[in-house]
């Protein structure tokens, strides 16, 4: 597994923008969310074959952003994902998205739990992820360290 | 059952626009369905009861639609439903997108076959459906007609 | 101006949902949008003819939710909205969504700024919205005390 | 220029599903026109750039999809897009979804015009624009001769 921060590229799309002329703010989730599925496929646990298999799912109880610059048609975003909580039964995943120039023009947090999909509750988050998740957060907060 | 033709209202909202100031064409198709998920309910054939309960689902083959005047963000637009054609396995739906001032933005078709999801394959529309289309067909051709 | 809080209502669409069986996210805050469109209408400053005529808009700085439980196809969504903070230069906005049970399902919240559309930069409120922004505000807070 | 068919990948996300389990057909379109925007910026015309220093903009007039067969969740799709049609105001482009094993998923058709946005009226394509459209046509059209 790759321990370097996991980094996405998009562009803002015609229908990313609204008629102010720039991103539509909730569309910012999306682009958080496409980030997030590429990510977790490449730790080993990807989303459409944990919901079509599996009896878990890793649903959203949290999100949040803040937008500091505007973003507009044709902007070539990258977006930076790293582990921010790792718990037994949920975790935090940070966002940052930057513009070529190294701008940031927005952070987002997403918090998800474990959900016995049968059940419709809470469990703890199978070991193999929890443990990963772990070892990404030791390494964000030792390259925050070093920032 | 009201033969009179379906009518659903909305307003073109910030997230429907982008950066050129109008509509993004592919929003037209969202409205569409949320009109035809309006109209199925009421003739008694709500989707989310069908999709969760059944074995049956009407997805789409064909979609497509015509665009004559640009829609901008606060317009208030008013969608007509009618059924275009019934056939024993898929249907036709017509969709006319009229502004107050009874202009024609934009009409689009969508074509609905019915599916047995178990077996992955085209089945006949349920017998209480196929009828009401073919009443609801009948009525629009006379409209049609003295229109 | 109706000092009651103000309320908006929608059906979960097909298209709000995603293949887990839920609403997804994101398309939370396009709801909340939505009610928030609707509403800062009713106070007398419809969105649309701000971006279209005036120098001033009110973008989001801040967006965030919590889903505390799943939304599914069909469920019919009530969303309240209050001011729930008045600034010279921004102000916040919360929406809490229920379903027709009473059930809490989700809360929202988002930060706008007014900006001067020229200069990219920010500036103080219209006085008049600024006035009805504080009015709103101290009635949910009076409502709060009663709660 | 590449007078290669212009090919473009996505993955079916989740937020492209819903709770049929299947891609919701109007993200289709969202995905064609990505692969659009995508095309014509190689071919020199980036389409942010005209909106945002030129008085023309391409507005779809039509759109339209055939739907062969369901995509889900994690899907890989590559989108193949041609010139159908060159005129002197307005063009056709054809795409196919195509997932890895070879099959296909779903066709598309868009039709754009030339719009002066001042004037509010269609007018002649750019000279170079229309000339690399009929290059591109011809180019289509052998292939097709000899598929």
């Amino acid at each position: 597994m790759d321990l370097e921060p996991f980094r996405h590229c998009f562009p803002i799309a015609l229908h990313d923008t609204d008629a102010a002329g720039v991103l539509f703010f909730a569309h910012l989730f999306r682009h958080a969310h496409d980030a997030y599925e590429a990510w977790i496929a490449t730790i080993g646990f990807p989303m459409d074959a944990m919901l079509r298999d599996g009896e878990l799912a890793l649903p959203l109880v949290h999100a949040e952003a803040d937008y500091q610059r505007p973003l507009r048609h044709g902007d070539r975003v990258e977006v930076t994902l790293s582990v921010a909580e790792a718990g037994s039964r949920s975790f935090k995943i940070d966002y940052r998205f930057q513009t070529p120039d190294g701008a940031l023009a927005a952070t987002a947090r997403t918090v998800h739990v474990c959900l016995h999909r049968g059940e419709g509750r809470s469990c703890p988050l199978p070991a193999a992820l929890s443990s990963k998740l772990r070892q990404l957060l030791a390494h964000s907060d030792r390259d925050a360290d070093r920032g």
